[in-house]
């Protein structure tokens, strides 16, 4: 699993990125209860956290009395999110590979702050997301995605308009109304609309700052 | 591909992303020569602007008078580059698994307002990296990653010191000396050094903000 991580591409060779295995089983239910994800994180094979990492060129530059300006920026914040997120997503194609299951757990950002103190985080890094890898009990339904002409377009961005996506709504709709597990009468906008009524995880920026991201 | 890209995790299902496609090869060259890229991107066979994108949820929140704040803030700008390079990634292995080659060019920051304007973005949207796709003419010899104990920590965060990279130092220093193309007398830990001298990209931030992103 870590091999296939690292062979993923980075940007300029920086490697931006730390994987944490959660071993202990306490640590573990702790960074269950912050994600609301109890049975995700407490049922499966292994937890892993991907950080988003600067410490180990913070730690190159300060040893030649460099400043570590270039770590700090949104560049440079992009850049690590960006290496970390391609290394978590080759470990999770290599764990489907093999028949494994795989979750994502965006719910560790929940209490960001909280999950650095936990795993002993220094400046320069951020605990971006979880990953479960498991044997899975049971095969979800594959859940329809955007029709291609919603999200791709040629030469230039083509602007989709609600009603652009009424053929997605009326598959989503059918697709929420007879899943096996937890049916549901919604459809995407519906969906959406209700999820992004009012801003989540609004501590994540402070956050990022006290971690010497300036966002600039 | 874009089957591939979109097969992929998304965070509440929210698919924060677009995919352009260049065919137009005044377009691919122009945006090469921003990349600094022009034979990576000229010379392969397709080229995808890779888009971390909330406009279609913008205008489902506005068709309801509803406000985008929920878009807007730096966890909504996380969520949305880690969906864009979920997509990216499984595209990049799917694209391997067929015996192709690919490249990600996250050069197009290079200029990244000028990228927007060439593929006409409206706001909430931003152009994250491209990814090319072809026939490789050779294949690379693969280069050494991040030995694992500099990488993987279990339970806490694992504190890399310069003197903990010395035993990467010599392998890729063997590495870079002795790699069939463009050989070199450096290592990781000097190839950083330099590398990271001063910020680069320092117009990111200025051009999320244009987008409509807070970063707060």
């Amino acid at each position: 699993m870590i091999k296939a991580a690292q062979s993923g591409a980075s940007s300029n060779f920086l490697q931006a990125y730390s994987i944490i295995e959660i071993a202990d089983n306490d640590l573990r239910r702790e960074l269950a209860k912050i994600s609301g994800s109890d049975d995700y994180v407490n049922q499966t094979g292994v937890f892993y956290i991907f950080v988003a990492d600067w410490y180990r060129q913070a730690q190159i530059l300060q040893t030649e009395n460099k400043d570590v300006k270039a770590l700090q920026n949104m560049e440079a914040l992009t850049v690590a999110i960006v290496d970390t997120t391609i290394a978590a997503q080759n470990m999770a194609i290599a764990a489907e590979s093999m028949g494994l299951g795989i979750c994502y757990i965006g719910g560790i950002r929940n209490d960001i702050d909280k999950v650095a103190d936990l795993l002993d985080l220094p400046e320069l890094t951020v605990p971006l997301f979880g990953l479960t890898i498991g044997m899975p009990k049971t095969r979800n339904e594959v859940k329809p995605r955007l029709p291609r002409a919603n999200i791709l377009s040629v030469n230039a961005y083509n602007r989709v308009t609600v009603s652009d996506l009424q053929a997605y709504n009326e598959q989503t709709s059918d697709y929420y109304a007879n899943r096996s597990h937890h049916q549901k009468s919604t459809d995407w906008t519906q969906e959406m609309s209700n999820f992004l009524t009012k801003p989540r995880r609004e501590d994540v920026a402070k956050f990022l700052k006290k971690q010497g991201f300036t966002l600039n």
